[in-house]
């Protein structure tokens, strides 16, 4: 048995999201059923968290023990044979046998889309949560300030499993100006169940001016769901990278650029 | 009665083309449903031309007669509420009797998108064509500079209604780098059927290697479809631009810079 782990994108508005639930369409279990077919035996695959229903994925890790001849290569291609379109593995490597994809991780970074088109855009539908505009950029970048750093997020958390602590280091919350619309990059040691898109869905409505920029710091204090803004939409959501302490498919760990994307 | 013209973009793997066909959900069945329940009157959409089963629109431009108090401001909108969340009216004005998106194009500019990705991108799959590259930029342009101009394009074009001449002006063909991938784009004063897609798929064929530089003044010369490349597939393929000699939504029919897209 050695310990592999994949770097893999998905179009989430195909899947029930990450987790595998019986009867439903999801990630976890396009690739468990892959690999079954592959080596004619269960294995469990580890991702590095979940991602909902209709959440998108550039760079997902997920890690499991497999018993195979196969070359690394070989098998990162075999693995995508058997696995649905909407999934696809770019990076495998085997790795040490301590590696666990969810409990190995340093952290994650989000991008959110927006588009402020005047009409709904025909294409990408899926991809981006198209509002009607217009959204002060200015007043969202000052409230950004505000909310990045260390601090408990529990107004910014649907309820989800229960956790010791709900404090969070954002290490970084840009909102930077696309073509007709906006992009949301987010970077954290850890986020809470829907805390990205409630933080999006906060900085939205500061945008539109229904909450002002010095609401958001009372928001924080006051540690209760029902002073935050609503859930965005899942459609915007996309996971970029996971963050680990060791090198990963040639990537170090080191903190990078803010903002860099993926 | 007034004149009216419209500027649309479509996502086309929802329709089975462009022109009305009983049993098929197309654009212009789309189009003209949508005004008859707004009217209660049949109109007929007059395009500035068909696109065939799965290419998309980023401004195709069409044409009806409506009997109308509205103005084009609340007309637009009435008929974005009557259409499908793939088709997207962005622009409409009343104009002069003679104006038929048909008859009045003076040419078109399409753009078409190849992903050389390693693998298979999970995202927008119905609005690239993903190849196993490498191609050879550097020739497909060579052989590009051959295939621009005044030509009889007979060995471009699938059999499609019969026309008097197949002689047209290809005023720009450009192969373009672009990340993991190439982007063509091409204008003329007209196409022939699928057109397009043939001369992306024999350009192809030469940024592969399957066909010398040499070969495409040849299968020029030759007059015969079977000389040429194969039929790229039409997910690639974008409608960005229809020429007026008039000026159409405030834009004059005047020649641009060729590869400025749409």
């Amino acid at each position: 048995m050695r310990n592999v782990r994949i770097r893999l994108s998905y179009d989430g508005s195909h899947f029930f999201g990450w987790q595998r639930q019986d009867g439903f369409s999801t990630v976890q279990a396009a690739l468990e059923e892959g690999l079954q077919a592959l080596v004619g035996g269960a294995i469990t695959v580890h991702g590095s968290g979940r991602t909902d229903t209709g959440v998108h994925a550039l760079a997902q890790v997920a890690s499991f023990h497999i018993e195979s001849e196969l070359s690394d290569e070989r098998l990162l291609h075999a693995i995508n044979a058997h696995t649905p379109a909407e999934v696809v593995v770019d990076r495998l490597e085997t790795c040490p046998d301590s590696f666990h994809a969810l409990r190995s991780a340093r952290g994650k970074r989000y991008i959110y889309r927006v588009s402020t088109a005047r009409f709904r855009p025909p294409f990408g539908r899926d991809h981006v949560h198209w509002v009607r505009g217009p959204l002060d950029l200015e007043r969202m970048q000052q409230a950004s300030a505000i909310l990045a750093g260390k601090h408990d997020f529990t107004s910014f958390a649907n309820t989800g499993s229960p956790r010791r602590s709900n404090v969070r280091n954002l290490s970084s919350l840009h909102v930077l100006p696309r073509r007709e619309g906006l992009l949301f990059a987010l970077q954290s040691n850890g986020f809470l169940y829907n805390m990205v898109r409630i933080l999006v869905g906060t900085l939205m409505d500061v945008g539109r001016g229904r909450l002002e920029v010095s609401d958001v710091g009372r928001i924080l204090a006051g540690r209760d769901r029902d002073l935050a803004g609503p859930t965005a939409p899942a459609a915007g959501l996309c996971l970029v990278r996971v963050i680990y302490a060791e090198t990963c498919f040639g990537r170090s760990g080191r903190p990078e650029r803010p903002g860099s994307g993926a």
